[in-house]
């Protein structure tokens, strides 16, 4: 005999895909729903990644977009910083090719004084990851608990760790799924997803540095300001200071020390703003050059790095990292000027050289790398040094440097123009220049 | 350490989600791919899922879905029907309420020389299905091994089963992934379902009868007519004869002997004439007046009855039909005309009572039911009966009732005009007047 029909339900996942499959806006209530849900297995893999794929299609809408960073934020647990004196503020790049700002943000805000407790992710595919270099720096402890991260923070105003079981577990569950089924590709998806894990730190400003271009996981620049219009109008609705700026890589530029400079005083400049610590952007960038060139900035680095168990001698002397057994030279084959670098290749070099990761699961030799002698824009001579590739495995350098001489373009004229570190600024949350 | 990166593989399920997500356009080897793969359960439900759902909002192109529904055909086994000589021509009708004509037309087109090897599903829903009016024969078997399938289209020139394990398995596979992941409502995936199981009965032509309006799968005569011509050029490139008639049904019609009556010699009409036995579709209708008027049409049906094990008494002594309890009657409130009969809820009412199935592993009173007495543009008194219960279950009846009330819509004035029954004919091969 049939059953009686089934009484109504007050969440049923299909309807939830259903209404968003049919370009609906979802509640906050609905959204809540199927997170929570797929947080406690109580709906299967298969009903949320079609749900993810109408996401993707279909989009969000702003109120859509909070509630699902939302939920996914309180999936997990929230750190509780409030008994901190100081402003906490943050900063997250999305993933460029090789970012290296946070290792010098941290402590310099630090410095300042701005607490920054920065939990932050691994490298995957050719992007490096900050937990990954500061693990080339012998016993250095990036799985702090809670509890130890927050004496750290307490101690020397920064503190930076991996992300832990504790923290969105929604995002990691949800990562893994969109990772499989063609569903990483959706602003609003990445918005929630970072912004999920980064106010789980408790902070109450973030500055964003939004890359775009060959190497960068945006390719243009539209769609990187559009993510961080959806990432600063995220967290303005969750009563957060938000601003981001959007930095073009790749292509037209290599990444010099001087860029790396600028980048840096530029994103310390707002951290220093958003944190109440100067009054304005510039005099944050002011003070930033002066607690660098005072030294006041690394001695903070060296301090943190040991209050979470890594030797500081490290910082000073290169020796005491890892170091590759081998190095051989890529060299220009003709005179000319750099005309571009694909960076994207250069990290992929990277990862065949056992640098990076291809896979989660994978472990990362700190020792291997590639050093770029040149920056798009300069004067080469036939036979100059363009990198050196520092390797352990004979087979994997042969490969790397198939790929890395592929991603250098030689061109006879000079580049007519550099265009701008910074392109835009999004959302300026009390700036007074 | 890092591996080396995995070699490029032939097939990444990802590649593919992908390819569809954005907008592109699958090659027959990718859609082969993936229904290979899930059939043999080597790619997990949940990338098919999030496939599915770009397919129903991405849509596919005609090559895409033809390939769709050549895979999930040869998924599993094709009857070869080759050694009979009468040419194999079947009918197939989308889902509406109560559906009535295969009983009829099967042994009218075998009585008439055409070879109809049925096979056929079972209802869901608010829908009636042909097996479950069948099994309400005593002793009629429907499930059938293929060799005894054969011998009974060999000695009557029908035969009516079930789908076996051995018909298009991806079809089954992928429809009850559909079925919980909000992915039915696809014109395209509609389109292989029906055609992939219908193609494996090795039929040379196919009459569709794609029913529209309120108690109909499609709603809108618009999306009916598009999913009509899917079908229609889905078998034309298969190699197959294929016309689809568009019913109206639903709201401003009800179904009354005269319509079946109408609808059943339309659609023999047009499979007379693709089984070759009558030169024009109007001359098949003239055969098939006859052949029901003569009694042989009834005579063969009995013959298919007894070859598959049923009791032929009980079609001329509905005694031996499963009888119910108890009946109840349905009076209308006031004088006026019967304006319009929501099918849906009628057809749910039957559910209610145990007439038919939510959830595929249900079983089903074939005892109880509904008949209804009026048909929409009739005249009807105050008190004037409009409908029966048959019902085995009080408590069911109850709300079987208040249900069939709501669904009756009596006006004042009679209704302008009656629409015709077939509202277009899709496809017309060979077809001369």
């Amino acid at each position: 005999m049939s059953q009686p029909p089934v009484p109504v339900q007050t969440f049923r996942a299909i309807d939830v895909i259903r209404k968003k499959r049919d370009g609906g806006e979802l509640s906050r209530g609905e959204i809540e729903s199927v997170v929570n849900a797929y947080t406690r297995e109580d709906i299967p893999d298969y009903q949320v990644s079609a749900w993810l794929m109408a996401v993707v299609l279909r989009g969000m809408t702003r109120a859509e977009t909070a509630a699902l960073t939302d939920a996914m934020l309180r999936s997990g647990e929230v750190l509780d910083l409030s008994s901190l004196a100081a402003k906490k503020v943050d900063k997250h790049s999305t993933g460029g090719v090789g970012d290296k700002t946070s290792l010098v943000l941290a402590p310099l805000a630090a410095v300042a004084g701005v607490a920054v407790p920065m939990i932050s992710g691994r490298g995957l595919g050719h992007t490096g990851g900050t937990l990954d270099k500061l693990e080339a720096i012998p016993g250095f402890n990036v799985n702090l608990p809670v509890a130890q991260f927050r004496r750290v923070l307490d101690t020397c105003g920064c503190a930076m760790i991996g992300q832990t079981a504790e923290i969105a577990p929604a995002d990691r569950k949800l990562y893994a799924l969109r990772d499989v089924t063609g569903t990483v590709e959706s602003p609003y998806l990445i918005c929630a997803s970072i912004m999920s894990k980064k106010l789980a730190e408790g902070i109450d400003a973030l500055v964003l540095d939004v890359k775009t271009g060959s190497g960068a996981f945006m390719k243009s620049e539209k769609d990187a300001a559009f993510l961080a219009e959806l990432m600063v109008e995220t967290g303005e609705r969750m009563g957060k200071q938000m601003v981001a700026l959007v930095e073009v890589v790749g292509i037209l530029r290599g990444e010099g020390p001087e860029d790396l400079r600028q980048l840096c005083l530029e994103l310390a400049g707002w951290m220093l703003h958003l944190g109440g610590v100067s009054s304005t952007v510039a005099e944050g960038k002011k003070l930033s050059e002066k607690l660098i060139a005072s030294g006041e900035a690394l001695d903070r680095f060296r301090q943190m790095v040991e209050l979470q168990g890594g030797d500081p001698r490290a910082i000073d002397d290169p020796r005491k990292l890892p170091q590759a057994q081998h190095s051989i030279t890529v060299s220009s084959q003709k005179s000319g000027f750099l005309a571009s670098l694909q960076c994207e290749q250069v990290g992929t070099a990277c990862v065949i050289l056992g640098g990076g990761r291809e896979r989660k699961e994978d472990a990362v030799d700190p020792a291997v790398g590639i050093v770029l002698h040149k920056k798009v824009g300069d004067e080469v001579s036939a036979r100059e040094p363009l990198a050196t590739i520092y390797y352990n495995a004979e087979t994997r350098a042969a490969r790397a440097r198939q790929l890395l001489e592929q991603s250098f373009v030689i061109t006879d004229s000079p580049l007519r123009e550099k265009r701008p570190l910074i392109h835009r600024v999004i959302g300026k949350p009390g700036e007074k220049n």
